[in-house]
């Protein structure tokens, strides 16, 4: 069961209130028009582009729970990416209409994993990816807990 | 052992001539310099923007082969991406020289996986990445087997 | 004076209805959040960006007329770029909510230029540019007419 | 007259030594060749892109005369651009080399512009570009003079 939020677009998964903690996560949903400059000559989205899809995901999942990844980064915290892992079933074309959904599967520790699947508008799935990113000190570099503010926008989607 | 190709820089693993079969492979080593655009603002080598520098290897290691991965298209076989996995150990950064390793560890069947480790020239290991594509017929959009050109310039690495 | 599309965003200047025929022209507006892939490490959006977001504006600015650049392709029309010229007059930033004004002052002949405004929604004028583009037949790669579909959604807006 | 520099690919103008001081400049030739990720679904490198081939023109130059992008910017100097002009003549497509001739053709006061032209190695003109670049000072954000380093190394160029 799902709770639209402003426009229908962002929804909070609401099973994880009901559900047991396992079950327990934020999901966002965001929709992406597929730019010119995306395709490449087969004719398709480059394989090397969805990272961008991913990054305007986690941007406004982060957005939706209520502060703002800028916010972090003014704040002194970095996230760079440690790892990424992308399956690509099905080619997104030119003006494709995508839909992304975003979620946070557990409460970070030192780092956070957010898992996206993309979607067209009639269901089919094209593409699922995963990508952990750290915390990190802008001053000194190394790595940090997540932000207080961040932990607690999350906690109530993981009770 | 390795066999230091044109200009020193493209070279065969001749490790896999005198090893084992489980050591067979295709090498190539590929050098990229970091491109201004390629950075973003934490000041480091966007994530999304080696999935460019993978392709770059996997580009050169075929026309390091024998063929170009341009004639092979042309020949009605496009490469589509399957599957991409990567590690961020440490940042590249603006004008940094790129190292790229790039293997090929087993003959392709159906898909074939290029593997890329990227050093910097002090020998710094900053990222690994693996890259899985099918072969389809550019004609019917199906699956296909390999092209045999690619197949009899690969075997040679793998006996 | 404008008369609002839906949601508020897309613009008809109806100027061209009232004014003189120098005066006329077709105006789009749109809006678009800058993505952390497209800043570099000078903490702002990267030069070479700004012409996907012009493209943006192009896309929108067609279908806003009532047919989409995917049919125009699709019919066998390609529209090459064969010049561009930009003003950098402020950076954007980071999640910056763009607002482009993307203007068609003549009605194209062989060519068609499209003149895109940014400003942020401070009112604050970042950059413009002009973007000029051919009709060419898909299958003989000549220049050719724009579609007479083209011309008959514009033709309104130059009376 | 050309005198060709190590590995044969960077050039000095000579004329500019010989000629009257209007013809005097610097010129830079750099090889790039087309990544896959630059094509667009036309079969042609984007639009967009060239912007950083113009770059790495650029920086290529900049090394040529005997320092760094790099070293300019850690030295607090910044190079924002402050206008772009780009014509599109032929397409570049996918596994082309590129030849880029990157000029300097005024010594810079408060700007400085680059020309770059690109061809084919049989010798097509692609594309030329003209960037216009300030010098900003990285902790006040205001324009400042060119580095007298900089200064030093064009001058030669222009007696």
């Amino acid at each position: 069961m799902n709770c639209p939020g402003p426009e229908g677009l962002p929804l909070y998964d609401l099973s994880a209130r009901t559900g047991t903690t396992l079950s327990a996560m934020f999901t966002l949903e965001t929709r992406i028009r597929v730019r010119y400059s995306e395709t490449d000559q087969m004719g398709v989205v480059y394989y090397g582009h969805y990272a961008q899809y991913f990054e305007v995901g986690r941007t406004e999942a982060i957005r939706e729970l209520g502060l703002t990844y800028r916010e972090m980064e003014e704040s002194g915290i970095l996230m760079p990416v440690t790892s990424m892992e992308v399956h690509y079933y099905k080619p997104a074309r030119y003006d494709d209409l995508l839909i992304l959904k975003t979620k946070i599967r557990q409460l970070p520790r030192t780092m956070i994993t957010f898992q996206t699947d993309i979607h067209l508008e009639n269901g089919t799935h094209l593409t699922s990816g995963s990508v952990t990113l750290a915390f990190v000190n802008k001053e000194s570099g190394k790595p940090c807990r997540p932000p207080d503010q961040l932990l607690g926008l999350l906690n109530p989607h993981f009770l």
